[in-house]
């Protein structure tokens, strides 16, 4: 997760790497066999067994920490409309309260993410600062009237918004104050994360599936993994896709397609200004980048900044950070998990899985050297955040900022 | 649309009125005939007839006001995945670098209110101050890879951007400055709405379907309708499905029950704290709300202010509008006008229309003063804009100030 590992997609490349334990950046192929969805997976099995007993609808019950409506209780299995439906699923966003939920949990609510016959209980975690604006989420969620949205729960304890969990969306992180060194943000939302890890070890789903959204992501997502050893570490992933989806675009638009003709693409190494976006393996209309795009100058200079630089250039115009496009990359990470990946198609995520690994990689010096550099400031901040993963002592020795422009 | 007009649900009423041309406010069911779709009526017949030509892949054409990847041209018919998909449908959307639009675009592009199958192209009307916010948003969009959204284009000039508009979502409106009287805020946005009326009239399509959400909406529909007399009145809609579905929910949290159990919930009359939410028709497990709610001081005096206050709690609680769960309202509300409505159930709408009038809807003496207290509003606000609507010169005799809490 943090250091990258190239055992296994490098097979091709010039220089072969030696597998290193819990350090991992993987291409995945998302197998087309349905037993292996995870969390999901127990869903239509319990939706056979008998409805089990809850308050009639008359009575409801309070939930501990429910909000509003979502108190109620209901026999999803008693109504002609929803009987056929899957076994609740939980999911838990934390940071619940900012401007890329305020996107995120709609979508979610509205069928869009797990499918229109998955109902689902969303678990949100604010803190003592944001609470109140945590309760203002939950009564415009009531207010959506989302027929697959049955229970909202709000919290400030990650140890009771995690319990039982089958998703994890960490998408709260302290932004980055002025002044402040990459090491001490680094150590600040270290904290956050392993908390939050160590309370998904104790509370949550035995097979909870965790994404990092918080910056810096990677090594983020590299403690919440550490502290939370009894889940499978391959259920634990750093969000690039957003990267992926912008570097789709810029390609699209260079070679005058629309993006649904580029596949294949990769993001390797930190969410940060070392971060390499992939031509070389990237696909257009079926066919390599450098076939279709022969401005290799733009490639190798322009392509891989405008990508980088994108999330700096969305502020300055907008005068926010990208929620909207964040929450929508966060649905299709979800989706990929979820869903069959198309045939000769990839999706790449900072992570440690038994996903199918995509062997049929390219590599080249141009590629490869960029590669190298973005894992050594992962080993770089992986050492820095030593005593948060039970790796002994922190030493920090970070190269320059590298925090993506339009991420403070 | 800005006045009442009782004639067709009032039938039971104990005071009939008289209809009154151009001010209806309706309740309507949504015929289960797919024939009346519309602006979307088109699309499958087009999609029958030969491909229109189009500049092959490798060359892009610009098109005007067109933005980034979006300027590039396909033939949807030659792709096997999309060649089964309905005709392009023309999304006109005002306001669109605010908050609202933020959350509206992305459920446009995502399929969740026109279908998987219903490409999309998105016109953004923003002003000199949001162009920038706006190319923002249109990089967003770029970014979010929606495989139906084809076209996005941007710009200032209502006469350019709702060109064969085929849905106006006139979202932006100026906000109430401090110490303005509410006569100076029906002018000011009157202006702007009676330009847009006058744009749609001479460049959208002829049957545009217009959902107006800028406040005092009731009465920017009214101008707006005015403007244009060259579109049917009945494709006019003042947005009140936020207010619908905020009433839905705390009928249901007192009720103790999910809010899907209830139905036939009405907004009569202006949004304003003149408006009236209707717990005598609105029915809970297809029963009478007052047969399941005996709490009848409740419903009486506290039902109504809580749903009228809800923007205001929210504004406190969560710093900001309520632009999430308004995006959702605006879905609704297009979804209600495309799909049949359930059997039995109703939804309610500012408008002037041919739809399946409601017939059987009941009246008593507390709903009917309450009504008719709104209805003087909306006319006060009619004559106040009588310079606006080509009826002469304008009387402005307002009552005290309605203005919805949270709706400066």
């Amino acid at each position: 997760m943090a250091a990258i590992d190239l055992s296994s997609p490098a097979r091709s490349s010039p220089a072969p790497l030696s597998p290193r334990r819990g350090s991992l950046h993987l291409l995945l192929r998302r197998p087309r066999r349905p037993s292996v969805r995870c969390s999901l997976d127990a869903a239509p099995k319990q939706a056979q067994g008998p409805p089990a007993a809850v308050a009639a609808e008359e009575a409801p019950t309070a939930r501990k920490e429910c909000y509003g409506v979502f108190c109620t209780t209901y026999d999803l299995r008693a109504d002609e409309k929803t009987k056929s439906w899957k076994s609740l699923v939980n999911v838990a966003v934390s940071g619940a309260a900012g401007m890329i939920s305020n996107h995120l949990l709609f979508k979610l609510a509205s069928g869009e993410v797990f499918g229109p016959d998955q109902p689902i209980a969303l678990k949100l975690l604010g803190s003592e600062r944001s609470i109140q604006a945590l309760e203002g989420v939950a009564m415009e969620l009531e207010d959506s009237l989302y027929p697959l949205l049955r229970e909202v729960s709000i919290g400030i304890d990650p140890y009771v918004v995690f319990e039982d969990a089958e998703w994890a969306l960490l998408i709260g992180a302290k932004p980055r104050g002025p002044g402040m060194e990459r090491s001490a943000l680094l150590d600040i939302n270290g904290q956050i994360f392993a908390e939050q890890g160590k309370a998904l070890n104790s509370v949550a789903s035995r097979n909870v599936k965790v994404i990092v959204v918080g910056n810096p992501c990677n090594t983020n997502a590299l403690i919440c993994l550490k502290n939370a050893p009894n889940i499978p570490a391959k259920n634990f992933h750093a969000l690039t896709r957003l990267d992926e989806n912008r570097a789709k675009c810029q390609l699209a638009l260079k070679a005058g397609v629309f993006y649904d003709k580029v596949s294949n693409m990769t993001i390797w190494g930190n969410h940060s200004t070392t971060q390499v976006p992939d031509f070389l393996n990237a696909k257009i209309n079926g066919r390599p980048v450098k076939e279709v795009i022969k401005d290799t100058k733009w490639l190798e200079d322009e392509f891989t900044k405008t990508v980088q630089k994108r999330g700096g250039v969305l502020i300055q115009k907008w005068g926010r950070s990208s929620a909207a496009s964040t929450a929508v990359s966060i649905v299709d990470a979800i989706r990929s998990l979820v869903n069959p990946t198309p045939e000769g198609d990839w999706f790449s995520t900072g992570g440690d899985g038994d996903y199918e690994l995509v062997k049929d990689v390219a590599m080249d010096d141009f590629l490869w050297e960029r590669i190298k550099k973005s894992e050594a400031e992962l080993l770089a901040e992986k050492r820095c955040v030593a005593h948060l993963t039970g790796e002994g002592n922190a030493f920090c020795d970070l190269p320059g900022d590298t925090m993506l422009p339009g991420e403070m």
